[in-house]
């Protein structure tokens, strides 16, 4: 069985996803998100984070990321984080666009993780000098680029330090799910119980076609969302295709239930291959992505075999490979043989 | 049988839309537009318009009108468009922001259309001065904002007189199929063959839930759009949600279907509602689309009878009633026969 | 003898501007407005202004007003101002730059005054609507672009009108001094006690080579601008350029005797136009500026006679007149005689 | 004799540019730079820089640098420059601000020099990838802001590299002058001979008050520059007052004069601080900036003395020394002398 290890964005949704796209297709709607679907969307991710909060919808991960960085900086400001972000990477100028021309500063890190100290040093940094971008807002991405997962505790490690420095914290949640199964934590304790002002709470990855919310935990940077959204092109006249696949991702713990496989398929897979003569472990997997270097000839041999991956883009021989919702056991097993296969072979 | 008027993007999408969602979510799919559903989409769009061009899907109708707007004009040009557009009116600051800040300068005319003796005094207003913003696109939009379509002669004169400065012109189509319906035209007719530049190519107010094609037929336009498709935060990982829904809508002429539909509905509302002692037509329905007026209270009687449509935002008794590709017929006689009983009874 | 009516900025610098220009240039001085004569500015304007306020030094009249509404809305904003501002008309498309791409609405009125009714009608418009601009700021040109000045009334019915709706008011003052010797009031009164917030307070086309104030009276609107100044690369390094043209233009009433000097020509040219046959003055000039309508050839004969001014713009025969501190009386004796002989001469 | 090293910025004009500023302000001269001065000071860079080039003046650096890249990258494109260089350290966001969002990426190398081989990995760092910003245009910085000074095969391996991707090329000037002291070469062989298109030419620090010169080999990237001069608000009315500074500046060779005499200085400081037991020189100087390391004491013991200069911004001990075209010798002697009875002292 050949699977497809590409990226978590290659799957489709899951079937109740699509119920509720077909279901909520009848009748008449309310356009620009003030129908009934939406409502019942901030009312579900309220309880589901324990708190009172503004949700806007938007159909991309980089439309929430941007919309939520742009309402914490001034175009003169900087936004803190790691130098190996999606922010900072693989969102074009998206970032500068949408704060209307302000700085990215990149914080190095182990692991793709900020290190808090680094992260010091930056945000108290010729404040108050018009001549230097000002920190302004610090942006950490669970799960990170690199597979890793932050601590509760090294989220608060961070969260304090721009706390002290009076910044505003977003997270970057593609992954939200995977990275909150993988710490068996509740999402309060994920986000706004640990000094998290605004999540763009990812589902696309997870289970739906295109439906992305920003959560903003701290209402007082909510009032120009909706502005800045709608100057973005962002707000759907028919919403309820986005607050649809929403609630069903929300319904029965779904998104749980979907991240759950995805992390215990790369568990299999990463379990199969440290048996792998010859492959290296870079960043221990704790959720659903794992970089990893296999010996010369085995990528190629994979590849042949069917089986689809990122490689060649960084180091020699390190691949990416990334499980999803709907990712089967059987093509791990088949995957981590194919690879073993080869390791006998040469 | 109650109905509501209020706007076309108050309906959900046909079937054959929703059944394509569904069976585009099965199986891997390349992300960001690199699947075969994209492919096909662009020669469809190729095939129904009878040449060469280039597609970028995006979700909402905004995204589509500033993004192509914004490959036309440099930051200080100005963009020429009827002051009641919807492009000056109902989109936040989006052509600001997408532009990077060019001006959008309103041109009077009757119903809703650019006059272009009006437009040929301002494309050559101050070109080369510094001091003022350069004139640099025109864009029109068919339907217009008051349910008037323009006659293939007149969109002519308004690209001769933008070609004859060198302009380029944006049509903005979020009822593209509801006006080619009305006149009776091909789409190649209507626009490259006419002098359009680029068309926002609408599908959603007619029968998709989220799915607009920014069409580009002077391919010199297109280079800069998949850039800036992306720094906008308009470029989908699964982007197949977009193509199934246009694939489906262009099949068996969909789009075509449900346009005819919902104007033959407007032809029967304003059918009925001449006949009705009191209302006034302002502007003949070509298409899906009526502005009228009232007589003083029978407004309010059709809404306390459970009819749906805008009225209090412009002049006095001034209501505004929209069809879509879903309106019964039955409704239509319903709403009639209500006014007609108002009428009759003061 | 032969003068240019062309503009004020046509003339160079007053004998002490140059003189304090030289002095300055000699020893040390910290740089970026941290020496002692940017200080000394900002007493001498609080002295003037009778209250604390805050200045920001620019060396462009266009700096200055963009500048100053940059601080007032956001770029989902529309700043209103009259249709035939320069704002609007003569600065490309800085003012949406500067904002982030807001929008500059025009609203219409007499002698290139905004009417307060058709002001107040704008202000509440659509507040609160995403679809819609949301009106932040206004802006008013005192003197005009047509050579009118605002009475203090006509200032506080502009003010409280925006003031109603919770906008601060900005003051275009490039010719700031026409205007307040023409209304014989003080600088407080016909700023912040009239209700205004902000004023761009010009001295280059009054005496200095290149020196204009942003003079902040709302204080909490000032706490941007350091920041957007250097952000537009208006910083001066050796800003003692700036400051010390500023100090002489203040000094001994520099400012007040070139403007009434300059009002006083634009007076006897008015005085002396208005006996010769055939000119029409279409808008009394109140200040340094004049708009009037010459009979045919008349414009010719004087430009072929060396004098120089501005025509051919607007409509046939019109022509724009314009003192300066500079002026000379013969000169205009001169211009009205030559005028004279052409109408004897018909 | 105590003297003050912090800037080439804290001096101000040299006599003749006094006297050309007041001789400039005589007469009428047409505004915007349509006067004869402006136009000669494009025939005087003409003929310095031996070619045809187009002329931009501007009052500050920071304009100038801004203005010049803007005109090289599209928003979604990124500049590359050194790490330390001013662009991206000392001017704010006015970079991302007058690009309209496109990114500056630092590329790291000895003495605040571009490594060519690290620029080379980059400049075709995924290229057509939207969601990468695209490597658009190069800048260097020459004085560097450590005060190293490129040799001329050092500019041409990195223009090199720059034109194999197809990147133009910018020069920071702002100490141009002192630079090409340094090399002994002509402007040309420093600019457009070694692959440069557009130079910000400085002179504000090297003579004049504010006058900067954009000057455009590559006329092709002229066209945008009068636009965007003027959007920034950099479009000076009374011209002459940058036109006259810039002609006394580039007459009788006063700006090889100054930087001579300011480079001289600096050899002068070097040379005694060599010899000052403790001192150790961090980059030698080749134009007119030094940074040097003090022995512990040292620099509160020279400023206590009198002497100004900038530290406690870098590592421990380090500081930052500039001279200028009005520094004299015998303040040079008294600074050494002082720093030699410190040290011994100790």
């Amino acid at each position: 069985m050949k699977i497809a290890l590409t990226s978590d964005n290659i799957a489709g949704a899951s079937d109740s996803v699509l119920e509720a796209m077909m279901a909520a297709s009848k009748g008449d709607a309310m356009p620009y998100g003030n129908d009934e679907a939406t409502a019942e969307v901030t009312t579900m991710l309220s309880e589901l984070f324990e708190c009172d909060l503004d949700v806007f919808l938007v159909s991309t991960g980089t439309a929430a990321n941007v919309l939520s960085v742009s309402a914490m900086t001034p175009p003169w400001g900087s936004v803190l984080c790691h130098t190996e972000s999606h922010l900072m990477n693989d969102e074009s100028t998206a970032p500068e666009f949408y704060t209307g021309g302000a700085r990215f500063v990149g914080i190095e890190g182990a692991d793709a993780k900020m290190d808090p100290v680094l992260l010091k040093k930056v945000v108290s940094q010729k404040v108050g000098d018009v001549h230097s971008c000002q920190p302004s807002a610090v942006s950490l991405s669970q799960v990170t680029e690199v597979g890793s997962v932050y601590s509760l505790d090294e989220i608060r490690a961070l969260t304090d330090v721009a706390k002290s420095a009076g910044l505003p914290v977003h997270m970057d949640g593609a992954r939200f799910a995977n990275a909150l199964v993988a710490l068996g934590c509740s999402p309060a304790e994920m986000t706004w119980k640990a000094g998290v002002d605004i999540v763009s709470f990812g589902a696309t990855k997870n289970g739906t076609m295109a439906s992305e919310a920003i959560v903003v935990f701290n209402k007082a940077l909510s009032k120009e969302l909706g502005f800045r959204r709608k100057r973005g092109g962002h707000l759907h006249s028919k919403m309820r295709l986005l607050s649809s696949q929403m609630i069903a991702y929300l319904t029965d713990d779904l998104w749980r239930k979907n991240a759950t496989h995805a992390n215990a398929m790369m568990a299999l897979l990463q379990e199969g291959l440290k048996s792998v003569p010859g492959v290296v472990i870079n960043t221990p997997a704790q959720a659903n992505m794992l970089f990893c270097t296999l010996p010369a000839g085995m990528a190629e041999h994979l590849q042949a075999e069917g089986f689809a991956f990122y490689g060649g883009r960084w180091e020699e021989g390190v691949v990416r490979l990334v499980t999803s919702f709907r990712t089967p056991a059987e093509g791990i097993d088949a995957f981590v043989a194919s690879a073993r296969r080869f390791a006998d072979s040469v």
